[in-house]
This record gives structure tokens, sequence and C-alpha cells, in this order.
């Protein structure tokens, strides 16, 4: 079967690098096009990207030329959006007018009460806002974005807990790795030796991304979960990997043992569970006293896993917790990949979903 | 004037080593003495110790011969403790009993009533526990501990904030330096592109050394503040310097202005002001937007002064902050000599108090 | 086809763990027992082995029971040696002489004249020593050793420049891997912010493996190649892979082209060409100006191809180039197992050589 | 009496900073202005630097407004330059022409032969170059330049060495601190679990400057030393020092204790040996088998020291040793005040030397 030609919008920076990392043997889609800015326009993929990951450049990407992120010119039904917020903002309705799905990484849209932050594992049901999408914007396309690399982990982790027990009030402390900030992105003298207790509008993202994403589906719209998040997010010198320590308070009763069953047993919708990106499984909960760690669990699941441990009660709210997601491949290209797959399977390409 | 006669127990340690850094060239205390283990004794300083702090070894440390933890054979009146914590639960009360005033940083005894954690910017009226540990265990001399790392800074902030709104709940989560876990601790497999979740035994201390550390003394006793906290705590790949991400609720109506204003200007009873390694100023509040932050910030005061800053709102409870202090300098050996000196001005060397 | 059964001897370690990395659905061995010191014996793996590595401990491994190094015991044919050296000097004769082929990644036996130092893709032919070493010891069984971590990649390099143009004088600096030292080796508080520059007895190793390495074999022996080295080492922060700069001074005519071409084209004998862990291809050169570069290019090859790379005229000599080989596979146990492929490929479990 | 007026050009980049630091409370200049470049005029130091060192910075500095590197604005008659290369080639004559003296760490001038490169412990009489200066390019003031960072201790070392035993022929391979890339600099992707081996231009500055360093002033010029230098430059995860693995081959006979000798014993002439910022002593010899390390030996003599370790004998040259030196002290900020220090001592404020 002919795979499906796909575009990547800003492939040059660290997470268009992952995604041509992650596209590469895809068993569904084809890398048609690389798009990047005017400086890298014209310019091979080899020559424009300062490529910063652990394998080697795919081939085909070597010679492919960079274009302008110009809906006519590329020509693909599907395209992944690496994009930075600003250029994301102005470049991805241009593509969804044109009736391109735009599967996007970029936080432009995330707060649009019509665009999904779809993650397939927990909230499938949100791709119902892609009808009202389409009638509100007059697309014939759409923007279906991921969650920011924080959010990713950590809603996954309180979907699970809050189907069994119900989400009250949830502490969050992040420790972020340096590839979250692209590439330049952090300055090594800001990190050697060093953490920052700082990174801009991310506290806010994370306080309110959860609870739209764990929102209910209803009447064409998502009604944002009721809990209430607490962050702090911090930048440490690790490379990829966003480790999160979590105090939550439920409104039922729960036990260890429970929230560990609710954790580990935790499954996706038959629809989104044998997609090529698919997690397997969707959560793993270690039982080691240290884990999960970034170096050692963030390829877990080659990278699209949310590891979960150090379960252990908690003196002012319920239980305590550590969540880690790979934040450039669950929580970035390997999430959008994922979302891509999803609404393929149900017919989206073709305008509408299969069910 | 003569200064008075110390020596240092366990000093080839990374904390030892810094109490050996710290008494160079202090105005009051000359080291006469450094001991360590049986494999070290009877070797000089420089050649049992592998020094790992940024500045050289001293001189005159350099050819001391390292002797054993023996009250006797020191033959001084004040000690410091940097022994690991099985050794000082075993030697220090040796010292305490022969009429030693022994200055530890060792965990071993914190949690005993009658001995205090000192710090004496916040709570000189606990060395009224020194009568009472006199009296109940037949001792001529003392035993006074410092806090552990984490709790240090945690509690010379709370304080500040305990004696404005008084503080109800707190929720803390660390990042702490490699150097809290001796030398060689951490292994670099550990640590580098990777954070540990984890730090044995070190969530419990700092869950009640708090409540101790701003108890009230009373009748002879201290009674552990009422506030509870909740800790997770976590080693990440910075050299010196503890970072802890809190978010504290209140008993009484607050402002950022009047958190502000609590924290900057609190100042230490004026008998702990001016000693030789009083902090100066006891909080510094960095209104920077990413600080503090270790690398910068640590060395704030010669390392003595609790760095504070990130003052914003707290969706759940009242006031998130973060708040630095060095690990080893006043969260270890300064903090154990800035006890010294207290004691010393109180008279405690002579047995009683000067007041 | 039946696996060939394996033990792994001292496979708690971190060469040891990437033995069992990548023996984990190897296609021609099939790992029958872990063993390891007296305080690991009679535990399972998971509870004996503190895993470093980058990819989950195969579930297979989870569950082994550690056992002593016992040949009696243990009952396979061949075994993979991750021995501490000490150990190694004790064991492996234990095992040669009952018969039992041993691929060692051990420095035990490398300078003894009858054990090659075997790198099949540069000098499969000195696997002539083995009828040597069992006539002299009266062993069934030998030992073959792979290279120390630092000379293998150079080694593999400089013979592909030998056997172009003579190679004369080498002066060579390393930049080595943590994981080179074990774990838990090098301590955080040494190679955080900071360089050793020194490896204890690693600068006369490499003085002289490499020209054991390169040397000819004749009359049943190895003759060490005539040039003269002269190695600096160090030990830097970074994980895995060790970059090498060298300066060569050539015998004969070179051009920068011919160093090109000598390096990109070489290629392994047949008969160590196509074996499971072979290097494709054996030299991979890279052209950019900053590489390579230990997190980009260790894994190229699967971690068991040499990147070489700023091939540049010498001042004082003829070539400066740059050498990356990853330390724990081609250096450790990857070239470990491809020996024993090209052992078993050549007829040697049959106790000779198929040729 | 008055301290000298100065201004630091370019003063809100990394050098600029250590500029700033060092000059806190100098005993002889008093920092009247400092400039930055067009964006950052008008702010505040405090507002338009980020602040990267480790020490808080000044207060006096903190309300300084930016000014234009403008020699008529400043008014002082000495300045020091932290510009980059590209603004110092501009800018510098501007100030020479009017009579200042500039104290440049750029290395736009360091090639012209007029130019000295001063390090005023070893090449004093380099200074004789200012008068031809002033008379080929009709300057009444000079610019004076101080070393590349990298050449810095090596030349030091190499100059103790050269006295005694004449240098021939030079190995260098240098692994160099990410500040001396100044900030943002290196971008934390390219250097956590990494090391970089190539640093643009570095390796043909390191191979001459050296020997116009050593070389001999003669008939108003300078005249190179005769030695030739092979160079090899890498970039380590380290904040601050340069280490530097060297190989020598010297003319004349030579011993491990005359060259241990050599060194320990250098001094600077007197005349460059009691100045505030003089390294004390000029060059310190590490006896223990692991040092130099760049976080233990940085800071010896303030950062001014050349601290040098490992001497040992070398398979193809003569002797082996490492050599450390503070990149952005002695390697640069410290160095260009050393050498304004030197200047002003021998008269050349008032526009010709003292004697």
């Amino acid at each position: 079967m002919d795979r499906i030609p796909v575009a990547v919008l800003g492939a040059t920076g660290s997470v268009g690098q992952r995604f041509v990392q992650l596209l590469d043997q895809h068993p569904w889609f084809e890398v048609r096009a690389l798009t990047g800015s005017p400086r890298s326009q014209g310019r091979t993929y080899r020559e424009a990207c300062r490529w910063v990951l652990e394998t080697p450049m795919p081939d085909w990407a070597r010679t492919k030329v960079i274009q302008p992120s110009d809906p006519e010119l590329l020509g693909t039904r599907l395209v992944f959006s690496a994009l930075p917020s600003r250029a994301a903002k102005e470049v991805e309705p241009m593509f969804a007018q044109t009736g391109v799905l735009v599967c996007s990484n970029a936080s432009a849209y995330r707060d649009e009460p019509e665009v999904p932050i779809l993650l397939p594992e927990i909230n499938p049901e949100h791709t119902g806002l892609l009808a009202v999408q389409q009638q509100v914007r007059g697309w014939n396309g759409a923007i279906v974005t991921n969650a920011n690399c924080t959010s990713t982990g950590t809603s996954i982790a309180l979907k699970a807990l809050h189907d069994a027990f119900g989400v009250q009030k949830v502490f969050l402390v992040s420790m972020q790795a340096i590839s979250g900030a692209g590439y330049p992105g952090v300055p090594a003298l800001d990190i050697v030796d060093n953490v920052i207790p700082y990174i801009g509008g991310e506290e806010l993202k994370v306080e309110w991304e959860s609870r739209k994403i764990l929102g209910a589906f209803r009447d064409g719209a998502v009604e944002p979960a009721a809990f209430v998040i607490s962050a702090h997010t911090n930048r440490v010198a690790v490379r990829d990997g966003h480790t999160v320590c979590l105090s939550l308070a439920f409104e039922k009763p729960w036990t260890l043992a429970a929230a560990y069953k609710a954790l580990a047993g935790y499954q996706a919708c038959p629809a989104a569970r044998d997609l090529p990106s698919a997690p397997r499984p969707v959560i793993v909960v270690r039982e080691e006293a240290d884990r999960p760690q970034p170096y050692l669990d963030r390829m877990t699941g080659r990278g699209m896993t949310t590891v979960v441990g150090r379960l252990r009660p908690d003196p002012l709210f319920d239980l305590k917790l550590v969540v880690l997601s790979h934040n450039t491949i669950r929580g970035a290209a390997g999430g959008s990949i994922y979302n891509a797959e999803y609404l393929v399977s149900q017919g989206w390409l073709e305008g509408r979903p299969a069910v």
C-alpha cells in the first residue's frame, strides 16, 4: 500500500528533527517535504540543520531541499508542525483552510475552544471538536495539537488516577530537560553546575492544559476538569526527559495498591491502542525506590510510555508520586505522529471520522 | 587574644573539608587536631584526604597527622563533628561526657528531645535544651546539632514567614547538590544527564526537622510547630547549593508585599547578629524572574545567606517561592561553626550561658 | 537452528550489563548463565545489578540467579568475561583449561605473548596464536581478548592508514567517557565542571597495545608494529564514547585525499565482514568541521563503527585527525561478541579453525 | 591617592563581566564607564547584563548606565576592551588615536607586528613595540593585547622551559571551558554528555601566538621564537579553566628534576612581580598524579597563577606535562588588568615609559 505523503513544517529545529527521526521508515507516512525559515530555504536539510539527536540523520532527509511553509507548494493533505509559536499562529490556519490536517506541536492554538489538545490514549473523544472547528472557522482541514511536554506525562498519569479516585488537587514540580527549550536554547553557562527555577510561561500552561485535556466533551465543547493545579517548573542539566514530582488529593477513597493498579492497568481505548506509535504499555510503574530516572527510563516504549514511580502517601494530600515522560518524543513529535495516526485511522484524512 | 583550640572529627570527608576551609584564619578558633577513620590515622591530612573544594587546602592542614576521635588524646574543649551518622552516634557522647562542647553536623542526635537543632538566627532560645541535656544525660559537655542541609534554608525562610503569617501547610520539592552525599558519594553515571528522584531518609528528616526547629521552647522542652510538611527530595547535577520549591498556606491574611518585607527585613536577634559567621543579611530576596540559581547565588553572604526568590501567588495554597542555601556552608560546616560562635559568645565554653 | 549457550562472567558491572544488553536476541548466542561476586550470588540479576544503560534490562535477565564463575557449574563452551582484572587473572584460565573459549574484555592476559588482542576487522590472522596458546599452556580452550577501549578505535583508524602510508609516529590525547571506569567508578564530584587529566595505567596500555594489535603474525608469534606512540589520557564528563586527537607521521608519501580514501574505503577481510556484530562500515569519515562528537556519533553502526573526522595537515608530523569509538560497545562488550562470532565462524568452538 | 579612572568596553559579555568583577575594589583603577552595543545603551548594567559569575554583581556596577564606546564621551585615559573582534577592529584605534591606552582582550590586533601580546611575567620587553606603534600609526595612545586564553598558560609554562632547555617542538591538545565562548556561547545541547573537537580559528591562533609571545624583541620588532607547534583544540563541559596536554622536544639536555625546578622556580622580572594582579607565584607545580584539574586548581593565585602537573618523559619527544590556566581571569580580563598595571607602573599613562 502506498504511504501517505506528509510534510514537516519547521523541520530544522530540535522538535523538527525528532519528527524527521521518528518518521524515518514510518509504516504509514512518507515525508515529501521539509520546510524552514527563509534563511534555510533553498539549502539541503543537511546544510540547513544542526542535527542534535543521538542517531544519524536519515539519508533521505540529508538531500531534501528546505521549502517555505506554503500549502500550495507542498501539496500534502497532512502536515506536522514544529513551528515556533508565532509562526504557527499565522501559518497553520493557512493549511487548515485549504483542507490540510495539521498535527501541531506548537502552543499557538491549544487554548482555542474548538482546537483539541489530543492524547489518543486518554481523550480520543476530543476529536469531536474538529467538526466544530471546521464549522466555526470555515476550514476544510483542521488543527490538532498535542500537549505541552510537561503536561503530557502528567495528564496521562492523572487520567488513570482521575478515573479511579477523582483528582481534586494537584501539586506539581517539574525538572525539565534542556531539549525542551529547542536549539540553541539553553546556554551551557546557564545549566552546567546549575538549575534554573523558571521557564517562561510554562507554569500557566501546565496549570490549565491538564484541565482541558482531562475535560469532558459534551455538546460540542470541552468542559475543563474541576481540579486545581499548582505548578513550579524548573530546568535541569538533563538532555531529554521531564521528571515531575506530584502530590495529589482525591475525592474518593483510595489505597496505594489501588493507585498502583489504576496506573499499571491503564489501557487506551481499542481504537487508539494498536496504532504504530501507540505507547505499549501506556504507563509503566517502577517499583524501585529511586525510579523513574530520565537517563534510564525515558526510552521506555520507544519514548512513548509514561513511566511512574515512588508511589507513597502524602502527609498533606493523599498520594505522592514521580512521573517521567520523554519530552521530545511522547511530549512533542511522537505525540503529534500518534495523533495523526489516530485521526487517519478514524477517517479524518477523508474529511470526516470513520465512526 | 589567644584563639580557642578546636578539633574537627571526620575531617577527611567533604563536610570535614568545608570545616577545614572555613576555619582557616577563623578569628576565634584554631584547629589543633583533625581526626579520621583507622585507615587514615597516622597519615598527614594531605595524604589521607582527597580534597574536593574550589580553594586550595590550607597549608597548616596539609601536614597535620590524622588522629583517632578520642577526647583524651585531642584535649580540646570544643569539637566540630563531620562524622558519618553511625560513628557520630557512638563517638559524640564520649566527648560530651568529658565536658566537651560538640557542634555536630551529623544527624545522629537531631531527633533526641534534649538535643537542639540550632540555627542562631532563628531559634537561639533552643540552647535552653542544653541544661536539660546535661541534667538528663549527666554530661558536663553537650551536643548541639545543625539542621539537615535541606531543612536549613527552608526553616530560615519559613521562620520569617511564620512570624508574619503563621505557616499552616508546606509543600516542598528539593533539587539537591551532589556534595550533600559526601565523597565519593554520587557516582557520575548516576547524575550526568540524569536526575535521581530519591535520597534515602531525606524526606522524613525534612518533614519533621523544620517543625522542631521552629518549635517553641517552653518548660525545658521544644514543642514542634504545628504546620504539616510534604516533601519530595531529588538529586541533580549541581556541585553545591540546594534549590527548594515551596508552596505555603498561611493562617493569617497576607500579601506578596508583606511576604517580601517579612523575608527581606528578617533579622537575627542581636546576640546572633554580629558573630564572625553570622549571615549578612540573613535572607536576600531576589527580584529577577529566574533567581535564585545555585551557581549564581550560593555564595551570597559567603555562603551563609539564604537566598529567596520567585515570590508569587499559589493557586492551591497562598504563596509560591524558591529558596536556595549553600548545603555544605550554611547547611553544614558553616552552620556548625556559627553555632559554636553563638554558644561561645553565650559563655557555654565555661559550662553555662552568659545570660 | 539452536543458539549456542553462553555465560557472562561478571555480569553485574557496567561492561557486564552491555554484554547482557547486546546479547539480547542475539541470532547465534543464548545466555544461559550470569555470574557475579559472592555478594551477588544467589540473588536475581534484577536484585544484584544496578542497571545503568539507556534501554531497559531484558526480561530474561531479570529473573536469572547470579552464579559463581565456575566452569563445572556453568557448563557452556563459550563465555564472555567482564571480570575485573584481578579476578580475570585467576578465573579465566580455569575456563580455558576445561575446554571453554573465553572471550574476555579484561586486561589481565592482553600482554601474554600467546594471547591475541583480536579485532576481527583488522587482525584476524592473530587467531593463529590460539594454537600456540593451547600448546604452550596445555589448554583445550583458549583466551581471546579485545583491546583496551581507547586502543580500539585508535588501532582501527591506524590500521587503515598504516596499510596505506606506514605509520611511524603517533601522538595521541584521549578524552574518555566515565563509563570506561565502570560503576560506581568516577565520583560525580570529580567530573561535574571538571576534567581529570589522569587514568591509572591507561597511557602505558595505549602505548603498547596498538603496536601488538597492528603487529605481524609470523612463525607462531606476533611481532609488534614498529611505530612509537606518545599518549595522554583524560577523563571528561561524557557518559559513553572515547574521543581521541591524533597526530601521525608516516613513512611514505601521503595526501589528505588518499588518507580520506584509505579510511572511508577500509574493509574487513571477507570472513570478518558479514558477522552479526561486524561494524557496517568499519570506519565512517565525517566531513563536518566539528565531528566526530561522542553524543552524536557513538551509536554509528550500532556502536561498532569507528568514526573519524577533522583530517587536516599537521605542522609537526603529517596528519591530524580525531577518532571516536563507543567504549563499552566496540571497545568492550560488542568487541568481545564480535570476537566470539569470528571464532565460531572459523570453527573454533569445535577446537580447531575451519580453514 | 586618587584612583585612575578607567572604562570597560563591551562590559555586558562574559569577559566584560570578569573585568567588572576583578576591577571591583581595585587599588589603582576606578571604573567610570561601562559600554555596550546599541541594544544595551541607555539601560543600567543590571538591566542590560545577564550576569554569569559566581560572585554577585558589584553594587556600583548595577546602576551604571551603558554608554556607547566613544572616546570623547568616556574621557578616560585607560580603557579595557572586551569587545568582540569585529567591533574591536574598528573601535580600538579610535581610542588609541585620541591618546587612550587600550588594554584589549580582543584578538583583532594581536597579529599586527607593532602590537605586543603582553604577558608581563614573561615578555615585558615587548612593550618596546609601543613606541614603534605610535610612530607607525601616528597614535598618541596605544593598543596592548593579552594572549588568547589557550596560549596564555601554555606560553607561561613554555617560557620557563624555553629559558632552561630551548623548546623545539610542541604538541598541544586543549580541553577548553565553555566560558571561553562567551555568553550565550555554547548551547547546552552541544556540550552536556559531549565533547566538541573543534573551536573555529583557535588552532591557528595557538600555533602562532606562542611563538610571537616568546619571540625576541630586537631593533624595534619581535622575531617569533623558532619552535613549531601542532595544536588540537576541544571544548568540554567545564565552566572555567582550560586544561592543556603538552609534549615537548628540547634543544638542550634536560632532566625531570631540572624541568620541575625551571617551572616551580620561575620568577617574573622585578618590575612585573609586585603589581596588584601579578600571579603569586607565576607557576605552581602539582605533584599529585591527577592534577591539575580545572575545578580544583583554576583559582590558584586568585586565578592568575598557571598550574602545571604530570611532568613525565615522553616516548616521542622529551617531556609530557599538563598545564591549567583560568581562561577568563589570567587568560582574559585578569591578564588585561595585569598589563594595565605594568604599563602604568612603567609610566605609560604619561605617554612614555618610566625607564
